[in-house]
Formats: C-alpha cells, structure tokens, sequence
C-alpha cells in the first residue's frame, strides 16, 4: 500500500480538519466529533435541516455537499464503516434550527441503525426528525452490509432536489413527501476495473485479473453480478444502460438527469469517452438527458470505475431544484 | 492496460464529444476541431478572449475552464501532445471579439511553437494577440519537452485571475501587463507515487518500487528530482514546501493562495490529509493561506500524486479575480 498519509488510524481525524481548515467559508467542523456543518448559519435560519453521513471514502461525498442550498452537516465515519449515533445526533442538533430535521442515509444495515438511534436520541429533546433511506443500486438485492438495495451516488441528487426544496422553505412534511417521490426514481449501476485500498487495512477489496471487469461492485467493494474480460466503452454503456432500462422503462416522451460518477483512479478523460457512447445509445433511443454531470462524486477510494446514476424527472419542480445554485465544495 | 476507452487513437475526439454533449450550457465544440468554445457568446462581447489549451489528459484542464469569467476557448491536443496550430488558430478567432485575444501557454517546446505559429495566422487576418508562458514547476530546468521550467498546475490560477480581469472588461495590454505580474508568484512542485498509463501507447511513463516515490515529476512522466521511499505525509508537505520557500521566500506578512492539486488517481481522503499537514506547517511559520482550492485540476491521467501551488498574493485584486463567480464545468 502506497498512499499519501501518516498514520493509517487518523486518516478520518486529519481529513475532516484538511476539508475544514481549507474551506471555512463553506464548512466548520463540530468540535469533538467527525461532522462538519455549514457555515453559514444564517442561511439555516428558519429552513428544515438536512443530515447525511456515512462511512468515509466515498469523498466528496458528503462533507462536500454540505452548504447553503444542499447539506446542513455531514458526519463522517471511519473508512467504510458507519458514523456511531452520537456524532450523528451531534450532526442533527447542529442542523436544527427549531423547523426539524431530515436525515438521507444510505441503505446499509449499519447506517440504518446508528441514524434511527440518533433519532432517537433527537427526539427525546424534542427535535423532529424524519429520514429517508436511498437504496438506488440495482445491482444486487441484498449484499456484504445490506439487506435490500445499496445506497450509492443517486444519493446526491437526493441531497441537491432536497437541499434546494429546504432552502425554499419547505416544511419537513413536505421534504419528506417530496423525497418518497423522487426515491424510486434514481436508479444506479456500477462497473469495477479494480478495487480500492482501505488505508485502514491496507488491502484491496477485492481482485480482478488484468483484463477483467466486474459489473454491479458496491463502493465498499461488495460484489457485483458478473466478472468478465474487458470491453469498449460503448459495450460497457450498452450493459449498464440495458440494466437502467429494465427498472425505469426509459420513455423518450419523458424527461431524465444522469450523473456519469468516477469511482476515485478513473480519469475523467474515460469518464468523458463513456459520456459520449451513452449520449449516443440515449440518442438512439430518442432520449437526451435535460440535465447532466459527469465526475468524482460518490467514489470508492482509488477504485478504478464508474458508475451510472438516471432519475426519471417525473415534476418540472426537481428539473429547477437540479439547478438551483449552490455554495459547496464540490457540487 | 485497462481503461474504460473504444479506439485507443479516438480518446480525444470521444472525450471533446462527450463534454460538449454532457455540459451544452458551458461549452460549444468548435466544428471539424478539438477545439471548444464559451457556449455564452453574450459574455464574451466586448471583452478579451482568453485562449488556452495542450495536449490532453489532464483534465479537467483546460476545457473544464472555460466559461463566462475565465477561459473563452481551449484546444485539446492529442494525449500528452501538443495541438496543432490551426486548432489553436480556430480557438483563436472562436474568443475573438474584437478587443484581441490573450494565450495563456504552458511551457513545453511543442506548444509554444504551435502556439505560436496559430499567433502569426491570427496576426496576418488582423487579430491582435498577446501570450503568457507559464513555467512555475519549480522542480527542475529544461526537462523531457521543455526548455526552462515546465507550466503545470499553477497555470488554473492563471486562467482565473485573468478570467476574472477580462470578464470585468480589461484590455489585451492591462491583461498582458497582470499576466507578468502574476506569473512569477505562482510556484508548483509535485511529488508522483505511480505514472499514469497513456491509453494510445498502453504504457506507464515510469516506474517506481511499491515503496517508493519521485518528487518533481511533471505532468507527462517528466523526471523529476528524487526517488526515495514513501514517507508520512507530513514528511512530503515537509519536502515540498521547503522547496517553494526557496523560490517564495514565505513570509507571515504576506497573503497566500494555495492549490494541493491531485494528479488523477488519488483519493481526495489523501489530498486532505496532505493539506490538514500543509496547514499545520504554515501555521507554525505564522502563515493562513486567504484562498485555498483542493481537488484534481491538473491531472496526468491515472497518475497518482499530489501538486502543492502556491501564489503570492502581492494585489487584492487578484485576490478579488480568485474569488469572481464563474460559470465553468471545474472551477
């Protein structure tokens, strides 16, 4: 393992104070804890709240969507592993500004049960919490940490339509309504050139030979559905867009948002040649994205691959909120 | 060599394809070039072009610049080499609007010929044209392309305060005169952990053991300056930043902007790392950077790595041109 770190132990530690130190117009970290909420408070004020989290890894996500117009805090866990309920219920009381808040949580069964606790743990003092568990990956059903679906870069155009809704002022009923809409909307699906290297432990997740690939990994490298010899881009595309199909039913009379996500080694030179055999594929289909972003958003470490994420736009509403300017990191 | 590509002798034309496609709102294609032009022709009358570009794999460099309030054009060479001088030329008369056109050019032999000669046609059809050739790769003199010092990730900061001056309406000889204030204030020096693979040749650029490191690599596999064994973090920002103290002579009273610029394949986990010990470092020599930017902005493919920049902020307006809204893919 080659990495650029001190001692493998702090990498969350001194992470979470490199994002802090380097952006404090965006993000102040919430002493004693891994969480970081935003830093403009008065853009807080009277707003729902909005809490993500998860194991960390997967950065930009989500200290980097944390900012007026998206996340009211984040909490980072240890690498791949779930953020304990109390830095989670740090990260709520923080984000409270007496409207409630809305917790996002990625489908794994570590997430699922430290977020309730934390809620829990909120409502006793009487904040109101309400909370969404986003389980986009088509995959696999069940996995490594998961049962049912895995939570995975859909994630963030959850955080982006909802985020904007709460800095419009929706109430915490209506964040909750709008994303039980949006949820079986987003729909995902990876594929894996190799895995990443938890500095924790200093193994790759999983092998692969020099010329293969694996359809369907998770961003913890959990499996995916095939192995086999590496394809052009476009047959790639052809695979993962056929999987996308089966769920969403793509319709040309309809309107769609794609988000093209690096896995954290894949240059966005490639990430750009599977942009292009996707348009074309769309095109062939009589469809064209009406909103598109192509980057290292949910990665996976230094995992080579990339995911792709559709969301049927079913309300002109969430095409305005995919829009609505923000001030993060990394959006 | 796996990499998710179709034609290894199309990457470019597929990636400018797959950008102009995925970021209409940003970025036109320039027909029968690699070429890409500011969609928002509005926002460039009455204001300086400002035009860069070289080869390809580095992205999100150049073409993830432009953008109302920075580049207006950027010309992508084939991978590592430099474009030829009628792409450079069509840019050229893409960002002319009458008030001339600036060229910020990276120093490498084969872009400022070609650079030049694109210079010459525009001059013969009566554009009036000015450059700037960036060489703040502090790590060594003449290298592998490039007579003097190499232009590397410094050249982003470059293309932003320039940006910024051109948007506010600054003429083709006030951007010239800010473009040779700024330039000797910007130092880079990178430290490479593994070469990137160039899909057209298959091949890494170099090779190092799996416990070694080269500090001063460029951005095509240039050698850089040493090769030893991995070191903690700390140790490396250590090494880099003693190195542009040299040419900086660093200094409490003065204003820093810093850029910890990841070079492809490294996890943003590490990149912050680095920077919570570069911010360490310069607070015990009673310095706070004013404007800090982490993430990967000049990148070498697959390379993996990290560039420290550091600009010394010598006019609050530059400060003011860093911090200017823009309307980019990157930024």
């Amino acid at each position: 393992m080659k990495k650029i770190i001190d001692n493998p132990n702090d990498v969350v530690d001194e992470m979470v104070s490199g994002m802090s130190k380097a952006y404090p117009q965006y993000i102040r970290r919430i002493p004693q804890t891994d969480a970081l909420v935003r830093a403009n408070e008065a853009s807080m004020t009277g707003k729902v709240g909005l809490v993500s989290g998860g194991g960390s890894g997967h950065e930009p996500t989500h200290a980097g969507f944390v900012g007026k117009g998206m996340l009211s805090a984040a909490v980072c866990g240890q690498v791949f592993t779930s953020p304990t309920p109390d830095q989670i219920y740090a990260a709520i009381k923080a984000a409270d500004h007496g409207n409630g808040v809305f917790l996002i949580i990625k489908n794994y069964s570590g997430d699922v049960m430290n977020f309730e606790m934390a809620m829990d743990m909120a409502e006793m003092e009487d904040i109101k919490v309400k909370s969404i568990v986003v389980d986009d990956d088509i995959a696999v059903e069940n996995s490594t940490y998961t049962q049912g679906r895995r939570g995975v870069a859909g994630t963030i155009l959850m955080h982006k339509i909802l985020g904007a809704a709460a800095q419009n002022g929706a109430s915490l009923a209506e964040i909750e309504e709008l994303a039980k809409q949006v949820l079986p909307n987003i729909k995902t699906i990876a594929v894996a050139l190799s895995a990443a290297t938890n500095p924790e432990t200093g193994k790759p997740g999983f092998t692969l030979k020099d010329d293969e690939i694996e359809y369907g990994v998770g961003i913890h490298s959990e499996p995916g559905y095939r192995v086999e010899k590496i394809k052009p881009a476009n047959e790639l595309v052809k695979e993962l867009l056929g999987k996308l199909d089966n769920e969403l039913k793509l319709d040309s009379a309809k309107k769609y948002a794609v988000l093209v996500n690096g896995m954290g080694a894949t240059p966005l030179m490639e990430q750009y040649v599977f942009t292009n055999d996707l348009f074309n594929q769309l095109n062939e289909r009589g469809l064209k994205p009406v909103f598109t972003k192509v980057g290292n958003y949910m990665t996976s470490l230094d995992m080579a691959g990339i995911s792709l994420t559709m969301l049927e736009i079913q309300d002109d509403k969430w095409f305005e909120y995919l829009n609505t300017p923000v001030e993060t990191i990394a959006w």
